[in-house]
């Protein structure tokens, strides 16, 4: 019997010892009933995202943890700004990340073009547009920041960047970085031309140089990445994948990979997110996907803010929402783990490896009774985040054989 | 010095825990001193046959046990069932799994033959001819089954199958895949032309027909794998090399390796062999050879039988044949493990992990002290079947250092 499998993944998990815990990790700190029942049922141990002591994004990770390996697919920042904005990218765009910036008569005086963000919107869409057989949209984000995404036939990343990256020189013109870039720098060095010429004449800028402020006058590009030709969920796994997640950027990784994308109502991306409404959707999806991703992403959150009692806590809810997981072994597979580390104590993402546990009906306990840094790494496995897919299928009763 | 090595590969080895057992795997209910005192005196671990999770046959862990990278050498799935059926295979050979089938008119109304396999040795002999530079040379298996391999210059594997796969259907051409395949697919065309020939006329057939039953009058063939130019056991490890093994397909591997093999009586490849003479015949080998290979099939016989209690006893039966090996660590590198685990629950072979024990004179106990799927897992090592020759090489003080 082929089983379900759900692969839940708490962002920036690991962490390490605070002394506002007396010593002890967030995860060793939280009352935690459900993650250790699935780590005393369980196969638990150690995963390295990607490999040992790798410092590595949630991008990256989650793509490897999804069974592609990022050194063959990972597309560059420029497109996971695309996606985090919920811009669609499809194989073949080329996308930047992107900056409203001051030129004045020529030279960059303020990169950020002082951070404004309102009208922004309105900037974007002005120069959102066809230029012959490419087509451009850049959205705005925070602040100052924006994305663009060009498509079009043949285009090439290996060109780089207009962001002259200091101020008081002009921008930079796009040259290709290989011959190979030679057109894609041509249609850039266009594109950016025009925008130039329709954000200077534009009236959110004419209104700000009146009141005094800085016009969002240049669109400053860069992290040119071509999105490559990226097999589906589907071809990759032979499963029908969902994902339940809140930050945009995965959304926009799980459409890429034409996944389907669940909402739920009060899930927010952050602390106090609906965890239990996550977590029941995924129950609910394994009758109808062979595969659930669920990403929360408030570990995370806390990690970044070097708030180890906030992140205990976060850690809590969570767990509480795990209730029903517990009831589903007959049917389905589950893993829980993290992306990566975020410390406490390191405010970032750090190379520390992450505790994982696989539990379905029928597996060995390998004896470990807890699920923490210190517990799950006495457990029987020691894996790479690149592992995980095989070992789940595996575990699913999935996996063709290798040989006979 | 330099001591031998023998690699003890229990098949299908690792298990699950099951109710008929008490919730222990069939190792850990075995009563198995004799595995446990190498425990306690070895170093242990758990060994991942090619990856975490990967579900593997027993010919690609094998390869990888003996040093032989899978994703490098293995030629697929009709070498090796050229090799199951005893026959000879050499570099540059291609082998198909075949089928006596049923043609009538043009067409396969029968992909089997009604799984007929009376007269079907003398239908491979009659097939069993040469046409000009090439050879081809037919065996008869199970049923209506067969191995073709095909000597002469230049073949490829970049052909198609002659198999319809479904019946009502013309027996294909065989096609090339790739340019590299032309010449190939010319000459496999000519001979099934000839073997249709041949087997029409045949005299098994026509009484069969007499009879009113399925004449086996084309011979279907599939899987086209080219046997890679493969390195002998000698020149990949520089050790004089012996099996004590019983599956035919692995005498057939140990002699396209160029290793000895052996034949011990009573050795039967199933339940009930002569594990004991098996062993002995290892031992006494160490005095002519640097490196054995015992292969025990009956612990995965269990296993695809889902019988737990069987499996269990197999266990303790090999344990007592074990005696002899405590008393050669003075000369001896003592490997045990399994090539992938044969869960009963799942009655084939699955992804996960085997426990491994490295015993000889002089080692360090890693302090486990029981030879079992969990015990193990709490010793020192987490390795791949591709670790495990680099292993055994260092402890039998035969490997040449990496820099200075």
């Amino acid at each position: 019997m082929m089983k379900s499998i759900i692969l839940i993944v708490l962002d920036g998990l690991g962490d390490r010892p605070g002394s506002d815990l007396q010593n002890r990790t967030p995860l060793q700190a939280a009352f935690r009933p459900n993650l250790n029942w699935l780590a005393s049922h369980g196969i638990n141990g150690i995963m390295h995202p990607i490999s040992p002591g790798i410092r590595c994004g949630s991008d990256t990770s989650h793509m490897s943890l999804l069974g592609y390996d990022p050194k063959v697919y990972y597309p560059g920042r420029g497109p996971f700004e695309a996606l985090g904005l919920g811009m669609d990218i499809r194989p073949g765009d080329l996308a930047f990340r992107a900056n409203f910036a001051t030129n004045r008569d020529g030279v960059i005086v303020d990169r950020r073009a002082g951070r404004e963000n309102k009208g922004n919107e309105e900037l974007a869409d002005a120069i959102s547009l066809d230029m012959g057989e490419y087509s451009f949209r850049v959205k705005s984000g925070v602040e100052h920041r924006a994305a663009l995404v060009v498509s079009g036939p043949d285009l090439s990343d290996m060109i780089g960047d207009s962001d002259p990256h200091r101020e008081g020189l002009p921008p930079e013109k796009i040259r290709p970085t290989d011959p190979s870039g030679d057109r894609t720098a041509e249609v850039m060095n266009a594109y950016l031309e025009e925008a130039r010429r329709i954000l200077s004449d534009h009236r959110v800028n004419k209104e700000r140089v009146k009141n005094g402020r800085l016009p969002g006058n240049e669109l400053l590009v860069r992290s040119a990445g071509k999105v490559p030709a990226i097999p589906s969920f589907t071809e990759k796994n032979r499963m029908k994948g969902a994902c339940v997640v809140g930050s945009p950027w995965l959304k926009g990784l799980c459409r890429l990979l034409r996944m389907d994308v669940f909402d739920v109502p009060g899930a927010t991306g952050t602390v106090g997110s609906n965890y239990r409404g996550k977590i029941e959707k995924a129950v609910d999806l394994t009758s109808s996907h062979d595969f659930v991703l669920v990403n929360i992403k408030a570990t995370d959150v806390a990690g970044h803010d070097g708030n180890y009692p906030l992140k205990r806590d976060v850690i809590e809810d969570i767990d509480r929402a795990m209730e029903p997981l517990k009831s589903i072994g007959d049917h389905a597979v589950i893993c829980v783990t993290g992306d990566h580390s975020t410390p406490c104590s390191f405010k970032d993402h750090s190379g520390d490896p992450v505790p994982i546990v696989f539990y379905t009906d029928g597996v060995m306990n390998d004896g470990v009774h807890l699920f923490d840094e210190l517990s799950s790494a006495s457990g029987s496995l020691r894996i790479t985040s690149y592992n995980v897919m095989d070992i789940l299928m595996q575990l699913a009763g999935r996996s063709d054989k290798f040989g006979s």
